[in-house]
């Protein structure tokens, strides 16, 4: 991954859609903010010493490390379970390391067409802000 | 549904409670910015192309329509399914659809009162923005 | 509700189906430990004493009372919403007294559709222990 | 709990991280927008007069009432379910009870480390919001 | 897909694990009877004549046919997606699609890893099901 | 731990409810059955060799281990959060180790209280058959 698409993917964690329903937050404040609370959020887990929660942190890391699948295939799996249990931060998360890995608007929305139709119309909300969220990240 | 009644809940649309814990949205531009963002969407769902996604939208469209039940009925049951299951946009939605058909208050806490009893008390900060959502609709 | 119907609902109240992919129990002597279970169960539950417990059970009880809107709809509601939180005992229980409601077949799968939609695929394996739970009840 | 102590948690109440993804809420206004926002609703409820609604909100304050267990537990399990549900404003409210009670941020941590190995990864978001709520709480 | 193969795994849809916490089913007549209960309630959906169901079911169909990501990749989201929701019965479904389209155990463990760390410890005993199921389905 | 009472448990854990809405197995060729089924998935999990997954069984059990809160609050917490996701298999594990640890009836109901209330009515079928494996565990 190049130097320029990591620094746009970190820009866009921040910009993805930010409340239930709301549209995607754009004040570039907001943005810095949100990035400050993630970071610090981060720190502060870490630094509170539980090792229950340390160790579950990088197991989560190393689960989406390629082995016999690869990267992309694990994303993209990563992403329909977060979608059919319906968690947008989770979906942003894998939306920008599916599009780190290489997949396309096509491949993504055959993965979304998974998640809607195991998941149904539930779903709807957050697939209008995945789609949302994806607009904005570099096209492949 | 008289035309003035289509264009209020139009506007309400976008006034419903919109982040977790928060109360509703007033700003006239906020209003204006989710109606974009939730038109921009729809149309970007669309404009993908990818089959099976529009036809679930075009089946999600008809599983309401009147049939041996009538529309209040199923929109009723589309309110209960969206409460227990805790997904606040498909609870505005169903609101919305419940007072176009007819749906008094009482009735609409009766429903309310099913979701909440079947989901418990994880379904409580949803009731209150569903309660709020309800305020801002035509009282009929 | 006439004491035939009574029993019969009484009687089908153990062989609906009675595990995960399973066929409907039909042995006589399975459905009389399984009825003897369920009382014995509710008994302990009442007899433990647990107030907040007892005091549940009273509310969901009078849930389902008719109000402005009539038993029929709340139990088609209940039955909505136990198909989409795929809870098989759940969705016997309300089928049972939808159709001692007076809730015709067609009337039961309109509602399993809006149970489907919004809940999406994992919801067909609890909906054909359903139509196999149906078939067994007195039809009207 | 000292009146100090409980006005400090009414504060908070309203501090907590209000929008999926979004940091704390920090501007008096908006905690006062929310604080009404809360009220109101409780309010409006409560006035609806649906009696099984009403009963509800009884039968949940009385759960959580000191018994064999002691309130700092039952608030302890409280919280594990609300993080394993992944209900924000759940999530809240049971932090600043387990506070009330004297949990200190080493056994709330313990608690977080049950919900995050029994929920899974997709609970890590409110993990973050539950963490920065926490730190807003009066220490211990 | 040989003839061979297909048999082999119409064999196995009726000797997965079929009940909670229960080892699989080994007794023919039991598979016979689920089985004939599958059918026949597959059948009797289709009957039943409801157009929302019975386009459901087609289109749960063809969003597993390959498109720009081939039928692995989709039935390995599909049984992710399966795990995390914690439903048997489709685990074992998508469980036998991926057998079918070439998925080793490796590739197998790799998505259940995925579903484990996403979904928590609650997803263990459909694990221990799934891996049941799989040491039934033809090695390759 | 005695010895003794390791054995009882270690009984038990087979004699659990095992179907949805059914009576708890009682022929000691089931349990035999179940026992051998639970100890060779363990086994067959393990022997697969998927890193991911081994760390974490390892992290799960650590999870439950004393620290600042006793084993006793924590199987409570895990007994709490098994209920309200529904999952009997985990109910049934966290009741027995909950017993191991001295928890009493009056204490074990006013966990289910909590579960109940926080998960509504969709967590009565699970509360019946908890209460059906606590009879059969020693009473303290």
């Amino acid at each position: 991954m190049s130097r320029w698409f990591a620094s746009r993917l970190d820009y866009r964690l921040v910009t993805r859609p930010s409340g239930v329903g709301m549209p995607p937050t754009s004040s570039h404040d907001d943005l810095e903010a949100f990035r400050h609370f993630r970071e610090k959020m981060n720190t502060a887990i870490q630094a509170a010493g539980n090792l229950t929660i340390n160790r579950f942190f990088a197991l989560d890391a190393r689960t989406y490390e390629p082995g016999v699948l690869d990267a992309k295939t694990k994303e993209l799996m990563g992403l329909t379970a977060s979608m059919v249990l319906r968690c947008d931060d989770c979906i942003t998360y894998h939306l920008i390391r599916c599009r780190e890995e290489g997949a396309t608007n096509d491949e993504l929305f055959e993965a979304f067409a998974v998640g809607l139709v195991v998941g149904g119309s539930i779903v709807i909300p957050h697939l209008r802000r995945a789609v949302a969220a994806l607009e904005e990240l570099p096209r492949i």
